[in-house]
Parts: C-alpha cells; sequence; structure tokens
C-alpha cells in the first residue's frame, strides 16, 4: 500500500506476532520485506501508525496488508523503544499478539510482503531489528498466560482430543507432561464438555472429543476460581 | 528541566502510576502541571521520551523530576494511543506502574511540577488527557496481578500482621475478605516467615509479625507452584 508521508506518524510502529499450532509445533507467522531496510529479509508483520489511526487499528491494518489476514484478534503484549533498534532513527514499536487455529492453505503475502510464510520458533531464520527479542519476550509471556488463563484453546479446532490438547500445552511451554498428571488436573477443572463423538479417520481406538465450556469457565472466574496447569 | 527541542522526540511519552498505601486505603500519586497544556491541573506524573534515552529510562526521568523520587522499580503496563487522546497533535504514551511503601513525610514537588500529592483511588480529581482512563486499566491489571503474584507484599513495610496484610488486599482489590479463611489461604501457600517479634506499640494482644520469604516463593515458583488467592 503507498500512503503519503505526511499521512504517517514516523515515529511509531506496530508488529504482530501470530503463533499457530502444526501437528505439535508451535508456529510463527513472518513475512519477507518487500522495502528498504532490510527488503528481502525475514521479518515479523508490521508498519507505521498513520495519524488518524488508533494502535490497534494500525495493527489490524499492517497484518491485513502483509499476510492478507483480517479479523484476526490481538492482544497488546509490550512496547519497545531501545534507542537503537531501529536505524538512522528512532522508532518505538508497540507490539500484538494473537493465538490462531490455522490451516497452510491459504497463505499468501499481502502488497506489502514478498513472501510469507509459516516458522517452527526452534527454527527461525535470521530476523530484522530487534524481532528476535520482540518474538522470545512475547513467547516468555505466551507462556506465563497459557498457564494461568485457558487462552491455549484458541489454537485447537472447536472439537479435540485430550492428545491434541497435550500436545498443544506441550508445544507452547517447550515441557512433556505426564499424559495421566494431565488429564487429571485438566478434567479436574471441568472446564472440557466431553462431546457424544469421537476422532473422524480413525479405525481403531477413535478417542473421544472435547469441547472447551467458555461459559463455565467464565462462571467460575467470576467466582475466583483461577485457571492452573 | 529544560531541553532543547530537538532534543525531544515530539511523539513518545511515558506516564507513571505510583500506588502506595495508607492506612488502608491505596492511593495513587499525582502532580500538579506547571506547563501548559492543562496548566495547574492534576496529572499522572509523565513527560516525553528523549531520543537518547530508552523507554525505562524515561519513565524513571519523568519521575524522578515531578516528584524526587528516584530508585522506583517500575514495570511497563500498556501503551495507549488513540487519536484524540492529545490536544492538536499525536502522542503515543507507554505507562509505568510501581508499588511502593511510602511515608508521606518527604513528598515534594520535583522541577517539573508544582505540586505533588497522594490521592485515594477512590476520590481523585478530574485528570488531565486519558489519565483517568490509564490509571483504571492500570488499577484492573495490579487487581488481576495481585490474585496470581505476591507483588502486593511490596506495599507492606519488611514486617508486617496478617491484619496489615488482610488490609492490602482489601484496599487493592476493594473487597472484604474472612479473615478466617483469608489466613488460612495466605498461611497454607508456606510463603511466610512468622518471626519472634510482635506489632510495637501496642500494650494488650500485640499481634505477631511476619516477613514474606522471597527465596521460598521463587524456588516453589520454578516447581510450578502458583500463588493464587
Amino acid at each position: 500500500m503507498d500512503y503519503r508521508p505526511e499521512d504517517i506518524l514516523p515515529s511509531i510502529s506496530t508488529d504482530n506476532i501470530i503463533f499457530g499450532l502444526d501437528n505439535r509445533k508451535l508456529k510463527v507467522l513472518l513475512i519477507r520485506r518487500n522495502i528498504e531496510p532490510f527488503l528481502g529479509n525475514w521479518a515479523l508483520p508490521g508498519g507505521f501508525v498513520l495519524y488518524n489511526e488508533d494502535l490497534d487499528m494500525s495493527a489490524r491494518r499492517t497484518l491485513q496488508n502483509m499476510t492478507g489476514m483480517s479479523n484476526v484478534y490481538m492482544e497488546q503484549v509490550y512496547t519497545f523503544g531501545a534507542v537503537n533498534r531501529f536505524p538512522d532513527r528512532r522508532v518505538v514499536t508497540v507490539a500484538y499478539y494473537a493465538l490462531i487455529n490455522y490451516t497452510l492453505d491459504n497463505l499468501k503475502a499481502g502488497p506489502d510482503a514478498s513472501d510469507i510464510n509459516w516458522f517452527d520458533i526452534l527454527e527461525l531464520p535470521d530476523l530484522v531489528f530487534d524481532h528476535q527479542h520482540i518474538l522470545e519476550t512475547t513467547l516468555e509471556f505466551l507462556r506465563a498466560k497459557v498457564r494461568t488463563e485457558p487462552i491455549g484453546f484458541e489454537l485447537l479446532p472447536q472439537k479435540f482430543t485430550l492428545t491434541e490438547l497435550q500436545g498443544l500445552y506441550e508445544a507452547v511451554l517447550g515441557t512433556v507432561f505426564d499424559t495421566r498428571n494431565f488429564r487429571k488436573k485438566i478434567l479436574k477443572m471441568n472446564l472440557l464438555m466431553p462431546l457424544d463423538e469421537t476422532q473422524v479417520g480413525v479405525a481403531h481406538r477413535a478417542a473421544r472429543l472435547y469441547s472447551f465450556n467458555k461459559e463455565t469457565y467464565h462462571k467460575l472466574k467470576d467466582k475466583g476460581f483461577t485457571f492452573e496447569l
């Protein structure tokens, strides 16, 4: 997209950290830059804030222009403003993050990027600016948050098996849980609804599907319940 | 303090929300502005970021210049950037907060303020810009955080009674706890060390003093323990 220089607040940008889960691996969405500085390098999708938009709007717009994705619910994480984080001049960036349940099929770079891909968080390419640091900080934030709030469920389809749920937590936290203890702990919180359905496409011993009971969670939370894993 | 215009990044500021506890009341530190816009009005202490300082440094410097306070450990909370939050031009502000164990005695406005005072969070004066909104958002953040991390202890002296501790949580959360349940819950976490000392200046039934065992907390936390109140 082309913006007139006078429309751009030159010192403030937003950057977006979009996490997705693929076969028990936690991935992050990166784009290849089609402008200087660092043309052709991998980066978090983001860009300068316009004078006429709020920070949340800027995060949504830049994500859409770089990835084609719209309607992604993002949350502000942290603002990064080290003096030398950007070359030649001062730019402070407000980081936003989202957890999404992605499919790789419809991934296509938007007009403000030349390429786009999901990367395993353990196998990242070199990133521009301080994007590696931003990503690591956001990952720490995510790890703390999935232990005390049931946000992890957003990475799964609506109906999931307990094995998939455990795989999600193992991928995000970079750890391995004892299956029996994990199931006991998660079922005890009464947040999962067992469905009268089992996995599709599995001939033998298809596992039961569950869904997350948001209503119950909010009711319990209002009474002082804390999710803890 | 006088800064040359060329030293100032005009579009980014930091604002500081300093909470203190006074006789079971949660208070916030406000200053009276000695510059335009809104000269003479009450505001959160803060100001523009300089080109040669990080955001954390800016928060510490502006706090010191307005309140005389140094060595206050502050943490970034959230960044506010609504299009019209500042008159005439665009300013995005990064909010920092701290909990301190204050005494009213040595409170004195710094060079960048004309007056300074602690205000009960339930009896605030009119605040400039979106400072009311920033304060409310930070308070929500604080309330969520004191339930899952033992940060509340920073508002108390090193040695405190269980009554003082309960008063702290009641002031921050704006609620009343059942004394027996509160004590049972907090003692069960094994984070308090009973001291061989009792309250000073109380003739009859002086209460036992406790201190917070940070070392134990960090050990338990590493093992997956979550503080929960």
